[in-house]
């Protein structure tokens, strides 16, 4: 006798390629996501050819809680690799998804994660294109890992380059940060008090684009994600043989992300973010960049944050707001597991 | 204090985003996997823009054991994403690899899996491109999954169509069947008898394109891994709604997997393969095709393993070697589960 499924969990056999898998399929997933690359159900997608070079990335999302406030794994999953190609100045042509499930999943959550991520697709304005589901054993109830990689196709005109940055140039960031990696936090822990914190997941393809559009000369894009705002500016020190000078007062932070960070224990700098661009562009592009950044709903509290400097050793200070430095460092390790 | 790193297993922090992942990245992984295009270590990969069509693809690998005879994960990584995009009848330009490593992995074999992955695609003639890695915390043992994805530029003049397929159209394999997944089942069940079973697990493009470069009007292509040569011959007569009468005596089998799928009750027909591909085309092309692949390492079994007839309703037969007939059904579930 096969195992039988009860139709509202996940069994070993939902993952073996056979008619169970099928039908999950083709009744519980597909239907969501439906285009015209992904109908077809083969084990792959053709697409048309590419006006330019193409990128591809890829991302293993592997968050704890699945579902957090202002989002959830499958989110993060269409989020991270949208903008992981946004980032690279592309425009993105297709996402694949492959699901790993455990055994013992409730089918309901599993579809509202297919649901979360078909509109983080629409958002971004992406198709999935071609997918793989496995099913492995029951184990801690983490329940869900998803894997998404991405081809774009590159903008013309846009040369992003680290190597381009020069001392002067400035440091934008779209809005506040820490958000994402304070939501996971707080619905890990729990935490007891009343918070609106939310995380700031969103796809930066469409902010990006308006921004690229202004004709500014952009010299470097990226997505502070798991290392925070700092990994981004010890990573561009490095790359460039410059200091970076930050004004802790310039940095968006909404209160109540700071009241989360001070409680637990955390610089918000370090923290994950999953819908913040850090862009780097001469100071006379500024404000091109934020007015063009400020009119979309992802770039309200778009802000100068810091600049290149010469000085040696390069290195990340941060001007706090008593008038002090601190050097910024690179987290050595994990101050948050599986936040992304 | 963080987590101190003691230099032979994986711990969370590896997975971090910072200094630790960054070494294990710099030092472990990225040397074996050197190429032009990963290089830079950006979150992704810049490709030419390709003269075609794009196909992508994606698999999730969860095997369990992760080393068994003939294979290991990382081979069947990048051969699965490989033959994916072969037999859509496209040439890989690039793979992603994600990583998702549980705690405590030994860094012994994660190192001997990506010189797997390395050498795996080297034979195929692609590189990886991009990756990211994630550690999740100790389970059950497992150990690794790794997820790839693949983009690939579609071949001219290939028109891979099931609607194509007509009675008398003949199935080709290009050799012996069913040894992936028993290597795997045999290497979990600790088989005790001495056995030279090894997986066929093999980069198809490289045959692929010797088939298709003799011109001949290939009208289907697939890997039948997951649900074995049964499940695409059950997917073909839902597709041409013709049926398929298969000779038993003609499928390729080694003894060693006839004996061991006999010794472990298994049909060798619903058994994954990891390096063959099924072939359609008309039968005046049998020849040409055969002589190709018979040309090929990979192909030098290659045989015509049956045919399409019309006969309602549409269903796939395998004509015995006792001269019986026996009906042939997709695997309902799961009888080798975690066999990819």
């Amino acid at each position: 006798m096969p195992e039988q499924p009860n139709n509202d969990q996940i069994i070993m056999a939902h993952g073996g390629g056979g008619e169970l898998t099928r039908r999950l399929l083709s009744e519980r997933i597909i239907p969501k996501l439906s285009n015209e690359f992904l109908n077809p159900l083969s084990d792959s997608a053709v697409l048309p050819r590419p006006g330019g070079k193409i990128c591809m990335t890829t991302d293993a999302f592997v968050v704890v809680p699945l579902e957090f406030p202002g989002g959830d794994i499958g989110r993060l999953a269409v989020c991270g690799t949208v903008n992981d190609l946004a980032v690279a100045g592309a425009v993105p042509l297709g996402l694949s998804l492959a699901l790993v499930i455990e055994e013992g999943l409730s089918i309901e959550l599993l579809e509202r994660m297919v649901d979360s991520i078909a509109l983080a697709a629409r958002e971004a304005g992406v198709d999935i294109v071609t997918g793989d589901t496995k099913v492995i054993e029951r184990r801690g109830g983490d329940g869900l890992i998803i894997t998404t990689a991405g081809v774009g196709q590159l903008r013309d005109g846009v040369n992003l380059n680290p190597a381009r940055i020069g001392a002067g140039d400035v440091i934008i960031v779209n809005g506040g940060i820490a958000e994402h990696g304070l939501a996971v936090m707080s619905a890990r822990e729990g935490l007891a008090f009343d918070t609106d914190l939310v995380s700031d997941a969103a796809p930066l393809n469409g902010l990006i684009g308006e921004i690229l559009d202004t004709g500014a000369d952009v010299k470097f894009l990226r997505d502070p994600t798991r290392g925070g705002v700092s990994g981004v500016l010890v990573d561009l020190t490095e790359d460039t043989q410059l200091s970076v000078e930050v004004d802790e007062a310039a940095v968006p932070l909404t209160p109540v992300a700071r009241n989360t960070a001070d409680m637990l224990g955390l610089d918000p700098m370090t923290i994950a973010n999953e819908g913040k661009v850090i862009i780097v562009a001469a100071e006379s592009d500024a404000e091109k960049i934020l007015t063009a950044a400020r009119k979309h709903p992802l770039g309200k509290s778009a802000a100068v944050i810091g600049k290149f400097v010469s000085a040696t050793p390069p290195l990340v200070e941060l001007v706090t707001r008593a008038g002090g430095r601190r050097m910024i460092n690179r987290p050595y390790g994990e101050e948050l597991p599986r936040i992304c």
